[in-house]
């Protein structure tokens, strides 16, 4: 039976495991990614397990997130970026070279490779024919040095496009459909291969639009063929000899199948706050709004701004109107001012920003009290502009820009013009601009010192589950427990991300203000444990949640059930998670109780369940555990760090 | 005997007082200039002031300062003062139009006029033929309000030029050789006119360059001649019939002369962390450096910014670097983009922000820790950069891209280059861009209604000082107390800065915590005082400081003497100050103590001394005021804002 383009590529990057919907499958990663906001942290775990020189095929660390430098810490996060990048031997992007996803689809993007970055968009480089997906930091760590993947074999949903865009729809109204029908869920489980001739009109830039937003469907990724505009794209890159054709076999079939026909669509707007709630603009024409937003890695292309621009030429946007554009990439820039573009984005009034992720992020751009703003960016959730109650749209650039001259929602079909044609010019100034994305080096001293500001510390080492221990609950939590009460997020805590020692201050700040002294007093006498309900560890992937609290000497965690990233979390960073047995246990336990745990080691080997001890209590717990084999190695070692760094000295 | 230039402006806007150096004179003030730091209070006092429309010949409100969007703060700002504009008829300069003093230059400057901008580099429009000089909020407020501006009159100080500036040296190089000779004090009660053939191959923007920088000598202001060059500049703007010539007589004389050879001028830094702290490029070479930095109101001239491209083109920045570039105006931005050279920068590695104040003022483009800055901004004061415990030296463009390609302080008479001839073409889009600094509206609403976010509140109404009044001392404090322990400046207070009864709750606070809840207590039963020692009110001239402790009840403050800008904020806020007649007396007063204050009214316009019961105490203490007439209109009618108001319904 004939392949698609997704089997394809798990088939050639398969180390474990059967392409099996739902069963987990280990897969060789070629290439990863990661930003200066995961990165930083990323380059911390490599540090401490002591990894040589990255295993990949090729890693970049970009920076393209935290460019406001209102003081010392994110330049020298970038030196420290910049170092790490130099001992490790990635590819370094500094800033003012724009956001990862297109910097990496114009130099390093190759069809036929695995892809992962610690970004949730790092899906938009499906538009290579690669299998490009977003994960946690740690997971991308240990893709770094060498370590497979693994997931659970998704879905291949195939979506055949056909027909031709009409005049002032783009690719953005592609994703919105997709978006309108399936929602922000549909696509869990799946990944979403786009082939048809429908394709035919679509430029790897204007798919990787409709990539990038797969991650707004819940997608494990976005598949596109390598065809032959990806072969022109690489052209312009002065790649083309790493290009390779990657299509799916004439016989090949789909899990799921679906089709668009492009030539029915029509400009469309997700509406606050959702990706998902998507209506044609038709139907909110004449909403008054106070900015226009052009630029982000959901539509970076050349053609995204040079429309804009078009559509602008010679006019003024509406007075009192903020009308922001984010440039995606130096290259793209560097183009657009060479064009002309930029010079009339600016003398209608647009403020250009620096390349760079920025408003999309909430890092600058925010909008006004009340007010609408109509943006080109990925995600509308409730205060990502940076605004709490904020009201974001989400267009293409061409709603975006026709609504930026009448200073309210309108239909660029109404505009008074033909629509603009747009001819991409080559790339004058490649060989310069490369060198700016800078390759590996070659090191003169071994290892590189890591430059660490006064922000940036080393994780401490973790030492493995002992085999008899016996700690105190620290804290008794009910249900639901988020990691945001373990670990804030947000401007009074994010700042220590590379910071272990402060961050861990924050540590269940929100549950109980005494936990972190409490801890630390006891933190070389074997730590202690903690107690919660249903749902533990549930919202935001965040590792510090695990990481910070082992660091305050949190050994294991008894709950009723735990959420699943968060119990991987756990595992990863050493912390024994188990559950109740009998859910009625929870009540006999309180604050004080010590628990004494006995030849774990041995015993978590051989069976799913065992007893816990109360100390001074005749009170036994009965607890199970999930793990498996490859979990039980890697927390039997104190987490993956330990871990890799003992397979690296094998290794070595 | 003949008038210099300087002379001549005064004279022809001397409103009171007697042209002799030392001497109270009123100025006619034809123009202001608000930025949006200082802007938002200006714009709520002009509302308390019940203004109507702007007396002014023109009257305008930029938007350059806080460009950085994190949350709805700056945007609901922006739109305040739009709003604001709009009701006072005002011109509003959207953000990224640019920093106020070159978009001031290009749009409104006019010679012969005087000017006053709540903003410290207003000097910079000397370069037209102007008297513009930075001033506190409140007395940009009154003089859009018509109110003379009252100053000392200065002696000036005639600054002959001659010779001709050599390659590689440029005008930066000239301010930098006025602050070597005479360092950042060296401008005290002077206006620093310059004259003479060395003018000649000085653009005007050149001339703003020097007369941005005299602030840092602490001049009153700049003033350079209105001649043929500046007849050429005000062409380039279509504004060639607002021209009018101003030069000094031939006889004139000044009351210091000095000389400048350009011929003789080196490269020349200014090293951390004192705009004073000059000497030549050489002797510095080869330090290495993080940061090169072209850009802000103290090098805004195309030729600036040309001039760096030209020295970087088609080549790269050393690795690492972060080569920034802060456009100064959408005008330049856009001729810069026109003619290839932001390609250049950006080819070359530059980070191009939005054009504004941005790093010049530390919002963004703070340096690593310990790493140095090189940059083409006027202050480098400890910490202003955003960093802390920074290193930034003070450069013209010629240095700072020389020095972005080595990576080291490097003198740009080494680089293997011709020295680059700029040619500054037209403006093409001048109409269009004109359009963006919205000229006053003609108003279908009347009062414009001010569109104020929940982080603005108005200016509450001030009571003036009763006859007889009692108030406890609700703070007794030492010798040399700063506006900052009176009310704190940062990232913590600021941010209300247009919110007096948020900002309020900080007075003191660094004082003593509990001021605030006590004075609120007492709030609506009389008010209270406060003591102080020698020096009170030192420091930043920040009106809060006056402002916040009169919201929360302040009558009057008895102190050893007073620091001269924070006496004046006392009076302009209707609090009564006055110092001890027998210094002695400070020892016998404790909090909690009751002045009495008698007859105050009738009391203070006969006489300087005066006595003050302390109830229940067999204790009297005299003391002084130092008020002029003109301060005790104000103070008796409960500050400016009242007396303004009272003057405006008479003139209505």
């Amino acid at each position: 039976m004939g392949l698609n383009v997704t089997q394809k590529l798990i088939q050639d990057h398969l180390t474990s495991g059967e392409m099996v919907p739902g069963k987990e499958i280990g897969l060789k990663i070629d290439q990863t990614l990661t930003q200066d906001a995961t990165g930083t942290m990323v380059m911390l775990e490599l540090e401490a397990m002591g990894l040589d020189k990255a295993k990949t095929e090729a890693s970049a660390q970009y920076v393209d997130h935290n460019l406001i430098q209102d003081d010392y810490r994110n330049p020298d996060d970038h030196l420290f970026l910049r170092s790490a990048a130099n001992r490790f031997g990635l590819y370094y992007s500094r800033p003012g070279n724009g956001v990862s996803h297109p910097v990496h689809m114009q130099r390093l993007s190759r069809p036929g490779r695995t892809m992962l970055g610690s970004d949730s968009h790092t899906c938009a480089n499906g538009c290579m024919g690669m299998l490009a997906m977003g994960a946690g930091g740690i997971d991308v760590a240990m893709a770094i040095a060498g370590e497979p993947y693994y997931i659970n074999m998704p879905q291949v949903w195939g979506v055949r496009l056909t027909g031709e865009l009409p005049d002032w729809v783009s690719a953005k109204d592609v994703i919105l459909e997709m978006l309108r029908r399936h929602d922000v869920k549909g696509g869990v489980g799946k990944v979403i291969e786009y082939y048809g001739p429908g394709l035919e009109k679509l430029s790897a830039m204007d798919r990787h639009v409709i990539a990038n937003m797969g991650a707004e469907l819940g997608a494990t990724t976005t598949v596109f063929p390598s065809d032959e505009e990806v072969k022109r794209f690489m052209k312009t890159q002065g790649r083309e000899d790493e290009w390779q054709e990657l299509v799916a076999d004439e016989d090949a079939t789909y899990d799921i199948d679906e089709e668009i026909n492009l030539s029915e669509l029509e400009p469309l707007i997700a509406l606050p706050s959702s990706p998902g709630n998507v209506v044609p603009v038709t139907e909110v024409e004449g909403e008054p709004i106070y900015q226009a937003y052009i630029g982000s890695s959901a539509n970076p292309g050349y053609r995204d701004f040079a429309m804009a621009a078009e559509i602008v030429k010679g006019k003024s946007v509406a007075e009192g109107l903020s009308f922001d554009i984010n440039p995606s990439s130096r290259q793209m820039l560097t183009k657009l001012v060479d064009n002309g573009h930029i010079a009339s984005l600016l003398s209608a009034g647009g403020r250009l920003h620096q390349a760079g992720c920025n408003g999309c992020i909430g890092m600058g751009q925010a909008p006004a009290t009340g007010r609408n703003s109509l943006r080109t960016t990925p995600r509308n959730f409730p205060g990502r502009s940076g605004t709490k109650e904020d009201s974001v749209f989400l267009v293409s650039p061409e709603t975006a820009a026709a609504s930026a001259l009448t200073g309210k929602i309108t239909d660029p079909r109404k505009l008074d013009m033909d629509y603009p044609q747009i001819d991409e010019p080559e790339n004058k100034n490649l060989k310069q601009e490369q060198s700016l994305l800078e390759a590996p080096f070659e090191s003169k001293q071994d290892p590189v010192e890591l430059e660490k500001g006064p922000n940036i510390s080393s994780i401490p080492e973790i030492e493995p589950i002992k085999d008899e221990f016996e700690v105190p609950i620290l804290l008794k939590m009910g249900d639901n427990i988020s990691t945001d009460e373990i670990l804030a997020g947000g401007s009074r805590v994010l700042p220590y991300r590379s910071n272990l020692q402060q961050i861990a201050t924050f540590s269940f700040e929100i549950v109980d203000e005494s936990y972190y002294d409490r801890a630390m007093e006891i933190k070389d006498q074997g730590g202690h444990a903690v107690v919660g309900g249903f749902n533990y560890g549930q919202g935001s992937s965040r590792e510090h949640a695990a990481l910070a609290p082992r660091f305050l000497g949190l050994q294991a965690a008894l709950v009723k059930d735990f959420a699943r990233i968060h119990l991987q979390n756990l595992i990863n960073f050493g912390i024994l998670p188990v559950t109740f047995k009998n859910e009625e246990d929870y009540d006999k336990l309180e604050e004080g109780d010590i628990l004494q745990f006995e030849n774990v080691r041995e015993t978590i080997r051989k069976q799913k369940d065992f007893n816990v001890k109360v100390k001074g209590k005749d009170l036994t717990i009965p607890v199970s555990h999930a793990l498996t084999e490859r979990h039980m190695d890697i927390l039997l070692e104190g987490g993956v760090i330990n871990w890799v760094k003992k397979r690296q000295s094998k290794m070595a």
